[in-house]
């Protein structure tokens, strides 16, 4: 017989690790909710130009790419962002800007699985469209600081920097976009002595090197530094004076920014403006990203677009929850079986159950066939707190026993008094 | 410049329909929570032997079928049975029956698109394993009921039957299975001439159409008419029996069972037991079904073991609930616009803002810096409940100006007020 497994790079997500996760999802659509933002459902899989169009070289070739049985060329979404933007400039072409969208589930990309990383995973998506004010940028860093704090993570910090830096330079020295591109693919990458090499001038090296010596301890500081630092690049400059203002924005909001990164440059080739990562201090991957992309919406045939958004890894993030053994909010909930002492009394017991769930009471009912005491064996190793045991002499008195598991005590409880002594 | 459009057979969900996906998910999983589901999460991409090794050839036939980067031969899930079979098989293997298993997510077909079909939908599922007996069966239809009054669908009905019934005649006058299926599927389809040509004797089409004929307004008289009619069968026997008990169970815990139907096949074939679909009146398509399939986790290399299970089709409910104009409970909340008088205040308005989220008030935070007039106007239009206005003179008193635009009307509120001020 075969033994089946998961596709290389898959997984299966049970018991706590899937609570986790749904907690995870439900704190999403709950940030969601509290930020105006509206959730929308994209297809998983979509046509092979759209995921194109935007995507750096590095993620197209990670692609899961085929062909439908009607020969047409797909792929397995790897992010959200080009189906939000192909929404933005069809569906929603006319709506009001504004727009907050939303968006949860799995992406897919071709990488080496490793702690963390998984080739099908799952993401949060914020994206909010339409303006170019720095309280649009402070307001997708806040609503993921809002996330972290609500799943209960312990010393989350935001690290943030402003792609228009660098590139205000590198374009003022004559850099052409394509290079700029590879600098900046470096210096995410952490090669700073490789994406150096890649200036075409000492004078442009030098800016380079000296920019990536800037940082500090104290972001303001290290903005007041940058500023300078720039002083004659005009773009690095409003750069600069932009990133200023964001990061006031949400400092004061009691976000906490642990450092400006001058050479933080994050993969995607597409942001333009600012950007930001969160971590905590025990894992050193990302456990979501994202910034400003005001030229995105125009490559998907828009109209010329501001936009801002987010990504957050909901695997990472489920991997830094067990990492801090943070609890996830299932306290308090009672188990309850409900079980008939005869087969003539199984309706009567199911409807005692019914009645149960229909005030919200979690209720398993006994399925197996199995005598009382084997039954509350049973329910004693899985945690049970609750036993109602529907019997002949109780019911003529409109009555069950009720039996807790945990206090070893019963009482005979009238079945209207039921669901107040289990909640109570 | 391209119009993107969306792979033909899958769609984006947007505004209303979106919100009506998030209220079924959300229902899906509190049903799943009262009966004591636990929720599981498993790779959208499955080995394609995985896949195949039980779905009728049917739904092989149809499926998104290629290979990933390292040449492995994948699928995405038709559905979500196999996957779970292979969890009961080995991450589960050692768990104590009964498992009580739930997933929701997005399946896919390769079917003609039509209303209510596509090729990417939604199926929340839900699957017993352990219990042979016909509470397990109940349990599932009852949850199933539960799922479709929560969500308020009006005048819905189960249609119920049981395979063993069909089979039970068709063995006992030597048909092998591979014909036996053929005969089922027909029936499925309501061929029912083809179904009959395939009778190998006059006595065994003559039983079949006999059958067929049972089928009557009253459940427990159509039981009784079947039982009457195979009593010479003594596995045809034996499933109307269980049939009957099932049904005992269900109805009288105040399921609404329009129509035991003898004849009734449904397309999978590896049920071995009752079967059952959910329908309104208003639609000719199943709103979901299941069944019994008690020889399905060998198939996978376990031990043989009873299950039962059911899957909702998430799409067709949303068709349901839109037909019949449901109201999906967003209702009595608050929208809010949070927005500074001036550039200096922003950070005023957004820690304001962040106020009122913690205490869960969704707020729209102004990011477009429109002047306070535009802005109004605008909210006003998007149906806004009310504006929270962040002035300076206000501000020197610890209080805002809380403006309601439907009642046209405001005040000068103490911003530790303000939240009980909206909530009230």
């Amino acid at each position: 017989m075969p033994v089946f497994q998961t596709v290389r790079g898959m997984r299966d997500l049970l018991g706590e690790e899937a609570q986790t996760f749904t907690f995870i999802i439900a704190k999403a659509r709950e940030t969601a909710k509290l930020y105006g933002f509206k959730e929308v459902f994209t297809p998983v899989v979509e046509p092979l130009e759209l995921l194109s169009a935007k995507s750096g070289d590095e993620i197209r070739q990670r692609m899961f790419v085929f062909k439908d049985l009607g020969e047409r060329q797909v792929a397995l979404r790897p992010e959200f962002t080009a189906s939000i933007a192909r929404l933005t400039t069809t569906a929603l072409k006319n709506e009001p800007k504004p727009l907050r969208i939303f968006s949860v589930g799995t992406v897919y990309r071709y990488d080496e699985p490793q702690r963390g990383r998984y080739r099908e995973f799952w993401q949060s998506n914020f994206e909010l469209m339409g303006s170019a004010k720095p309280e649009a940028d402070a307001e997708i860093v806040l609503l993921t600081n809002s996330f972290m704090k609500a799943l209960g993570l312990q010393g989350y910090a935001f690290k943030v920097g402003h792609i228009g830096i660098i590139r205000g330079i590198l374009s003022q020295e004559g850099v052409d976009e394509k290079t700029q591109n590879t600098i900046l693919q470096r210096m995410d990458k952490k090669e700073y002595d490789e994406a150096l090499k890649l200036a075409p001038t000492d004078k442009c090296r030098g800016m380079l090197e000296g920019l990536l010596s800037l940082k500090c301890n104290d972001c303001f500081e290290t903005i007041k530094k940058i500023k300078a630092y720039v002083a004659n690049y005009e773009k690095a400059k409003t750069a600069a004076d932009n990133l200023g203002e964001v990061l006031k924005l949400v400092v004061e909001s009691g976000c906490p920014v642990e450092a400006v990164d001058p050479a933080f440059a994050r993969g995607l080739e597409y942001y333009t403006g600012m950007i930001f990562e969160i971590y905590i201090p025990q894992l050193d991957i990302a456990l979501g990203g994202g910034g400003r992309y005001d030229r995105l919406i125009e490559l998907f045939g828009g109209e010329p677009t501001s936009a801002v958004g987010v990504a957050h890894g909901l695997d990472r993030i489920a991997l830094a929850l067990q990492t801090q053994n943070a609890a996830i909010g299932v306290t308090g909930e009672r188990k309850v079986l409900v079980l008939a002492v005869t087969e003539a009394l199984k309706v009567e017991a199911l409807k005692v159950a019914e009645m149960l769930r229909q005030v919200g009471v979690a209720v398993e009912f006994e399925v197996m066939g199995r005598k009382i005491g084997k039954a509350l064996e049973d329910a004693d190793k899985r945690k049970v707190d609750y036993a109602v045991i529907v019997g002949e002499r109780e019911l003529k008195e409109g009555a069950v026993m009720l039996k807790s598991l945990s206090k070893r005590e019963q009482a005979i409880v009238p079945i209207k008094e039921l669901s107040k002594k289990i909640v109570e």
